[in-house]
C-alpha cells in the first residue's frame, strides 16, 4: 500500500507515532511510505530511514526544489508546501495508480484495507467532511459565491493519481490561489474544497476522519451507538484536529491515553 | 512470577484484559497465575486455561470448598470470598515464597519486575494506600479507637508468604470481623489495616497503584510532574477504583480509550 505524507522536520515525531499505529494495525500490509519535503535534514531522514526499515516497511524521499514553484503565488503565513498534497500526481512515480495520503496529527487504530481499496466510482478523491452545522456555515459563507454543499478535511484523502494527472490542472490551482488571498484559511484544503468538491467520494467520518474534539458529539448524535468501545473497534483514523495536539504539555481529551501509548510503542 | 487473583464469574472478562496488560508489557517474564474461587465453572475456567495458555503462561486453579469457611463470621452483602486474599497462603502451595495479589479492574501497562522484587524488609505485604485527605479522616474516625495511619488500598498487594504462614493468625481475623460488623465497608481491606496496617511496606502509590479517578489530583498535586507522558511511561499499575468500570457503558476517564485498547487486543 502506497501511503503519501507532506510534512517539515517539525512534524517527525508525531509521524512516527502515526507510522507505528498503521504498521501495528495493518500487520499483513507492507507500505511504502512517500514523504514530499523541501527542507528535512540528511540526518533525520537517515533517521526516518531506519524507524521504517525496522519495521519492515521502506521510505521513499521526493525532495521539492524551491525552483519548482518559483511561479506560484505564495501567501502570507503559508510555505509552498501547501501545494504538495494537491500536486502530488506530478512527484509520484507514473506507474503509481493509488495512494492515500495522512495528516502526521493522526493514529489508524484499524485496518485500512476497507479504505484503501474503497471503489472511488469516478471521483479523484476519498475523503470525510465534518459534519457540524456551524463548521458548515461558516464555509458556505466564506466562499460564496462558490457553492459549498460540505467543507472536506484534507487530513485523509484517498487520490486516483491515474485520473488526477489527466484532471487536474496546476494553472487553475494556481490562479484560485493568486484571485482568493484574502479569503483563504487552510490553502489547500480550500482548494480542494472549492475546485474539487464534486469530485470527491464522501467517507463517513466517524470511521474515516474521526475528529478526537467530537467524542461527545459523535456519542449523542448516534444515540450513543458511537460510544468509546465502538470507536476502538470501528474507527480507523483517529484524527487530532485543532491547534492542541496529543503531544503537547497541555492537552486534554479522551483519546489522550490512548496516543501516548502509541508514542511510547514508537520510541521504545 | 506468581500472580495472585481471587473473583466469581463476573470478573472473568475484566481478568483477562489485566492479564493481557501484565504479558504485553512484561514480555521476558512467565507468569503463573493462581486463582481462587468457589464457583467459576468448568467451562469458563477450561477457556481462561486456553486463553493464558495461548499466551504462553501457566493457570493454576484452587477451589474453595463451602466448607472451609463454614464456622466464619459472615456479613450481610459479603461472600466468604472476603477472606481469600487474607488467608491466601493457606491454600497456595507450601513452596511457593512471594506472590503478588493484583485486582482484575487494573492495567498493568509497564513492568511489574521492580514492584515483584521490592525488598520487604521483614513486612508481610507492600501495598499503597491513596493520600486524599478525605480518604484519610474518614478512615481514622470510622476505625477509632484502633489507630489507622494511612489507609492502604488491598487491590495490589504483594505478599511474602513464608512470612504470612508464621504470623498471619486466621481465628485472629474472624473474630476482629464478628466484633466490627457494623463498621466494616470493604471487609478484606479493614481487616488489613486494622490488623496489619503496621506490617505493610508502604509504596507509592503513583506506581504501583494509581487511582484512574484522581489523574488531574496526582498532576496537581504534583506540580504537573506527573502528566500524562510521565503517567504512561512510569506508572506501572492503574487502578480503575470506584463502582464506574471502564468496561460499562456509561463510564468516562481520562483512561477510558486505553482502557479499551487493552481490551480489544485481549479479545481479538
Amino acid at each position: 500500500m502506497n501511503i503519501l505524507v507532506c510534512l517539515d522536520s517539525n512534524y517527525i515525531k508525531p509521524l512516527k507515532v502515526m507510522l507505528k499505529s498503521l504498521f501495528l494495525n495493518n500487520p499483513d500490509q507492507t507500505f511504502t511510505i512517500y514523504l514530499m519535503h523541501s527542507s528535512i535534514s540528511e540526518q533525520e531522514l537517515s533517521d526516518l530511514r531506519t524507524f521504517i526499515a525496522s519495521l519492515a516497511h521502506t521510505l521513499e524521499e521526493i525532495l521539492i526544489t524551491e525552483s519548482y514553484f518559483a511561479d506560484s503565488p505564495t501567501l502570507l503565513h503559508y510555505t509552498k508546501e501547501m501545494y504538495y498534497r494537491l500536486l502530488a500526481h506530478k512527484f509520484l512515480p507514473q506507474d503509481l495508480d493509488r495512494i492515500l495520503y495522512l495528516d502526521p496529527d493522526i493514529l489508524v487504530i484499524n485496518s485500512i484495507a476497507e479504505l484503501y481499496n474503497i471503489d472511488l466510482e469516478g471521483h479523484l478523491y476519498a475523503a470525510a467532511y465534518h459534519d457540524k452545522i456551524a463548521v458548515k456555515e461558516i464555509n458556505r459563507i466564506r466562499f460564496y459565491p462558490y457553492e459549498i454543499k460540505h467543507y472536506y478535511n484534507s487530513g485523509v484523502l484517498l487520490m486516483d493519481l491515474v485520473a488526477l494527472r489527466q484532471e487536474v490542472n496546476e494553472q487553475a490551482i494556481f490562479d484560485f490561489v493568486d484571485k482568493n488571498r484574502s479569503k483563504l484559511i487552510m490553502p489547500d484544503q480550500d482548494v480542494l474544497n472549492v475546485l474539487y468538491a464534486k469530485r470527491i467520494r464522501p467517507m463517513d467520518e466517524k470511521y474515516y476522519n474521526y475528529d478526537t474534539r467530537y467524542y461527545r458529539y459523535y456519542r449523542t448524535m448516534t444515540g450513543r451507538e458511537w460510544n468509546m468501545h465502538h470507536v476502538i473497534h470501528h474507527t480507523v483514523i483517529l484524527h487530532f484536529c485543532g491547534k492542541k495536539k496529543p503531544w503537547h504539555e497541555n492537552y486534554s481529551g479522551e483519546f489522550h491515553a490512548l496516543y501516548k501509548q502509541y508514542e511510547k510503542l514508537a520510541f521504545q
